[in-house]
């Protein structure tokens, strides 16, 4: 299906950081045939006309919890240990797979009504969690979040281990590669060494990426120094082999300055959680300075228990503003980062080269903003309207490879109105008890 | 006109912080006639039907400039001098109130429609400011922000003097009290001590409020002291008078301990501006600290030039999460605080008593939220996803002294479509040259 967007602002993200007015963007065959501001030749069958909105790279989501959906604001006003065990756990213990789809299919349609395309996903029933993503028509890299508590790891005593097996060989490089497993470990203190370094023995032996949550609060950070001779989660990982392959590090909250070199050496992309990291007290990730010292950066908005949403938008102006107040210094962090780190350097950071920008022969991934919305009026700067001043409700039109998903609050994948009901009439009530 | 909202999960913000589900809200004469969960008696011109959706006080922007709307995300990047010499500065120089109209218009359009029923403004043509207030529907508490920058101060030689009396005498008490005038200083740098004690004698006059600027930046704090003998922003204001009132001190970022007591002492309001402080590298007030000394803390988004929105969902998020954060204690303030700030305290900090919350006897400010919004989906407390999950645009009602003024998009008061022409057509061009 060939579809031309004319009369758009085109924010490219490419890397002369280009933004056109008056725009046209031809897709075809699910990829961007043309980008331009003189209208292509050919016959479209279908032509979206943007009256003078703004066009993005679809937004990539590099670290969420997707069915975790299910528990917005619940528990919230309790310090994390009576979060975790008296809330959070104790619901976790009563999923299934029929309620992880509906409730990954509400998590889904939220992420697709404000502009994510792409996102990196880690949780539990990840089999079931892989057949909504697919459903649905976004890309994803899928994880399990592999733990292990016995007392003596073995491959074969190591439940996770199977399960990251049966993900890889049902779903790594669906559709094309829309779907891609990645090898993942929970973190340092969920697990031995010996997984550790399996998960990056098994990232190696597939050629797939590895994914982690790192140094979140100071607590993790500093016990595992204590456990392991000094070595931070970043050292430690390395050591245990997990970053000779493509990796994200979610959080980084507690990274030290020798953990950015190892991080930038190896190309260990540190997933910035503002939100989640700010709403449990686990502090501000010092991504200024990760980016001085040449790490690639990318943006999650962890699940929505931690944040309470999953609009991408909203993290991205946490992020431009967040630096620029602890740090004291206005430009501490542009617009143009924070679009960077939701778009490009996501897609870098998830083995997406062929995603996160406006480009001839990439993916067409594409995020239409309403031209008429308040908060983007006036517009002298579609960088800086985006970064501080959209928000996921300003989204008119999403596109994944080509196929419009989402379009003026209708869903064209996802069946909405069923999964509203799975949620209320089957999921809540075994989660809840309501 | 009578009303009855039904069907609602009602957050009255009332001092015993209920929260009603199933709720019946009864306006009637522009006042709350019934809260509860038996349908009051009584026949009713309308009969609005929630559908399970939150209805909570409307908000309170108690620190704002609605016009530089037109100024949204203009010089976005430069360091502060730059951006207020070279961009800010030199397009507040060309207003006129033709165009001043106009953005008042758009901005309060932004306002209305993501739920704020009461502002407290602080800019110029403010005389012009209060037409589109009144026309708009909203109550506002609004100012002038007087400077004075000759050698020797005087009545007779400050023009903005004679501006504050004109618009205390032209609009203070119109419409029940809908819209008031406060004494208004824009800060220490800009005033001489005889203006600041001029504004304060003022307010003591015609017994109404103060509101200024206070200790935004660590550079006009240390100013400050430096010039007056040790005494902050704070101490010097309460010097010259100006706390003898009622009074809203916006900012407040760098005040000391000494300062919260006076504040608490006084009853002078600290008005939070998370988005802006952050924005501009200014910092982060100590927010939980001055509440703990018994300060009213109230929330306000500053102009759309230094947020990028106006959208108190955003700031009460950001207040929220950021505190929790920059403390690294996930109790440090909790959504029930951070809702208190927007409703409430913001109506405590402008001298309206009568708003607020959703008591009877109240005004009829009251705001719907959508009841099938994804970001409120699902909903195990209502404070916590108004707090952390709610935004603008999940709107679907907002009311002011029991009129309806918007609704599923549209507005009731202001002619939308002829604002976004005026803006388009003449404020813009006149401003910006395009």
């Amino acid at each position: 299906m060939a579809i031309l967007f004319q009369n758009v602002t085109a924010v490219l993200m490419d890397p002369a950081r280009t933004m056109l007015r008056n725009a046209y963007v031809a897709v075809d065959g699910g990829k961007i045939a043309s980008v331009g501001t003189v209208k292509p030749a050919g016959t479209f069958d279908r032509v979206i006309d943007g009256k003078g909105g703004i066009l993005l790279p679809g937004l990539v989501n590099a670290h969420t919890h997707v069915p975790m959906t299910a528990m917005r604001g619940y528990g919230d006003g309790h310090d994390l240990h009576d979060w975790l065990n008296n809330f959070i756990f104790p619901v976790e213990a009563k999923w299934d797979d029929r309620a992880i789809r509906a409730c990954a299919d509400l998590g889904l349609m939220e992420m697709i009504a404000s502009g994510t395309t792409c996102i990196c996903d880690m949780y539990m029933h990840t089999l079931t969690v892989a057949q909504a993503v697919d459903h649905a028509g976004v890309s994803g890299n899928l994880g399990i979040g592999a733990v292990f508590f016995g007392e003596h790891f073995s491959e074969a005593a190591c439940t996770d281990c199977k399960l990251q097996d049966d993900l890889f060989r049902a779903w790594h490089g669906h559709d094309g590669g829309r779907i891609l497993v990645d090898s993942s470990l929970h973190a340092e203190y969920t697990s031995p060494e010996g997984l550790a370094q399996w998960i990056g023995d098994y990232a190696r032996t597939h050629n797939i990426g590895v994914n982690v949550h790192v140094s979140e609060t100071q607590k993790e950070h500093e016990e595992c120094k204590a456990r392991h001779g000094g070595l931070t989660p970043i050292q430690y990982f390395a050591k245990c082999g997990m970053f000779d392959v493509r990796a994200t590090a979610a959080h980084c909250v507690w990274t030290e300055p020798e953990d950015w070199t190892i991080m930038a050496e190896k190309g260990v992309t540190a997933v910035h959680n503002p939100a989640s990291n700010l709403k449990l007290g686990s502090g501000v990730a010092p991504i200024v300075d990760m980016l001085k010292a040449g790490v690639n950066v990318a943006l999650g908005t962890d699940g929505v228990s931690s944040n309470n949403t999953t609009d991408m938008f909203e993290d991205m102006k946490l992020a431009a503003l967040l630096q620029n107040g602890v740090r004291r210094d206005p430009l501490a962090l542009t617009a143009w980062d924070a679009l960077s780190f939701a778009t490009v350097n996501g897609a870098r950071a998830l083995g997406r080269s062929d995603t996160g920008s406006i480009e001839a022969g990439k993916w067409a991934d594409l995020v239409l903003l309403k031209a008429d919305a308040l908060s983007l009026t006036p517009c002298h700067d579609a960088v800086n309207n985006i970064a501080y001043a959209a928000h996921g409700g300003d989204v008119e039109l999403n596109m994944c490879r080509g196929k419009v998903i989402y379009e003026h609050g209708e869903f064209l994948t996802i069946d909405a109105e069923r999964t509203r009901r799975e949620v209320a009439d089957y999921a809540l009530p075994l989660l809840f008890g309501k």
